[in-house]
């Protein structure tokens, strides 16, 4: 190990978590100590291999335990689930070892929405052992949140925020494309909306963080996806006949005094037509931002964790990205 | 004065200190106990009146001494010059009386640059006397700079940045108009530009803050600036005959290792087309975003200074925008 760098435990090893690992190892302001991932496939293989990236002679552990006891003091990047229940055991083993944590589990982005009290339990065990958690990522924690409220600096009082992100989905990688339902039958991705295994998850807490960030009251939130339907067949990883669930469409909307303050429209699906993001406040001076073509939502979600190292080692308790300054 | 809010003493009160007041006025959690300004026109004026606008009865004093004594503590709006050395003696007065300081002054946004050794003192003293002081607006303090660094953070190492700010000047207020030159004599321009008193300040600074702010190392700075000419006359505030200057074309460039890394290009003029702000950074991924029509800089700067007020005061020493965090 080197002497210098701020000691980092890898924690999930999928896609994202490889991307997480490789922009790690990239830093030389960070060290990366050990790698954990629970599937069978990867647990005992080097780190290296795994990755497909030059990397320190680790082996990958099925247990972080050990790890996060010789890490004291540093940081998890952990990219295991979306949910907030799903990553909390994990989140208070690393923070009662003294590790502080950056996840890309899109809830933990706000989880004071809608699991209040867990969170600010959290919030206080993270005080207790001097660490900071964070949600980041690009969608939540960027391009819906993070960036309006930025944009929010330089406006009077913002009266209402609209921001709309259409991905095309054909681009990205296959969990996600099954995360959207893509190539279900329509009665097939309603009963599995119902069950919450489809769908994008983190728009309204992304709604509710540029809420909290724009400093608008928060007095009703409310979440609606439907599915969007192929117009054509479509031979990707994750093959789609005519008919059958192509992607969702999704809107968050935050209503204060039975207004809408807050609206964020999101669509993903194979063969989108213009791909961007889009931002407009209206307030004074109203502004307006475009990325024509969008964001690479996976290879920026990975950076945003990695980037969030530094800073988070400097914070306290559960934060938000909202608490992030702006440089490197 | 109510119990409640951040004291904040106003000074200067231009066009932009105008905005401010009007700002700091609205906002429920600042205070503002007492205005500035040395003209003479102003002095003993009511607040109200001079900013069209509803105030506390307060009359602008033309000397800040019995305003800092009563608002130690507080935080201090300056909107005077756009010179480091011009504003100098009032931030050491602001300091010394124990205020923060948010300025719109141009070369503050990165004195380390210019003015390494002045700045450098004047960080010890808003230590030691446990208050900040910043440099903030739109440009610079946001669009080049601030904006740049909060979207390094969601890629890898960033190889360049470009910015480019195209401002229609004919929107824009009469000081504007004179800064730029317009309807001068190109060799009257020339020599305005030669004493420093045409063209944009702060560009530079907006150069060296993005370089920071990506992490990007910082050999060599390079500024040039040319006028652009009037293809036709236009009855302006102030007239300009074709021929004469209508505006500007700026461009700050930093290198690294003789390789440029950030090259930001203004143009502001009289009738400039297509009036628009783009940032382009070179990283993986790779982003590139866009304010069709641009950011109007009057309010928006006005805005950036108001809404940094609670931020700042939980901050120490001399301070950049890229110490600010996303959120309200």
């Amino acid at each position: 190990m080197a002497e210098s760098g701020i000691p980092v435990v890898l924690v999930g090893l999928g896609e994202i978590g490889q991307a997480i690992a490789r922009l790690a190892l990239a830093r030389p302001d960070l060290e990366v100590v050990a790698a954990v991932d629970a599937a069978r496939a990867k647990a005992g293989r080097p780190l290296g291999e795994v990755i497909g990236a030059a990397a320190p002679a680790l082996a990958i552990a099925s247990d972080p335990r050990e790890a996060y006891a010789a890490a004291k003091g540093g940081v998890v990047l952990l990219a295991t689930g979306s949910r907030f229940d799903e990553v909390r055991p994990e989140l208070e083993r690393a923070v009662e070892a003294g590790l502080s944590v950056v996840s890309t589990c899109e809830e933990l982005a706000y989880p004071f929405l809608d699991h209040e009290e867990e969170a600010s339990a959290l919030d206080r065990l993270a005080e207790e052992h001097d660490v900071a958690i964070l949600g980041t990522g690009v969608n939540p924690g960027f391009v819906l949140d993070r960036l309006p409220a930025v944009l929010g600096q330089i406006t009077g009082p913002v009266r209402h925020l609209r921001g709309v992100r259409v991905v095309d989905a054909a681009r990205r990688r296959t969990a996600l494309l099954r995360k959207i339902g893509v190539g279900l039958d329509e009665e097939a991705f309603d009963q599995a909306a119902e069950r919450g295994v489809v769908g994008h998850v983190g728009l309204v807490e992304s709604a509710a963080l540029a809420a909290v960030g724009l400093g608008l009251p928060l007095d009703e939130v409310e979440d609606e996806m439907i599915p969007l339907l192929a117009e054509e067949d479509w031979d990707g990883p994750v093959p789609v006949r005519r008919g059958q669930v192509a992607g969702i469409s999704q809107v968050a909307r935050i209503f204060a005094d039975e207004r809408e303050v807050v609206r964020l429209e999101l669509t993903i699906s194979v063969g989108a037509q213009d791909p961007h993001d889009e931002l407009e406040l209206d307030a004074d001076p109203p502004v307006r931002v475009l990325f024509p073509g969008g964001l690479d939502g996976d290879l920026a979600s990975a950076a945003a964790v990695v980037n969030a190292v530094p800073a988070v080692t400097e914070l306290r308790g559960l934060v938000t990205v909202l608490d992030l300054p702006a440089g490197r």
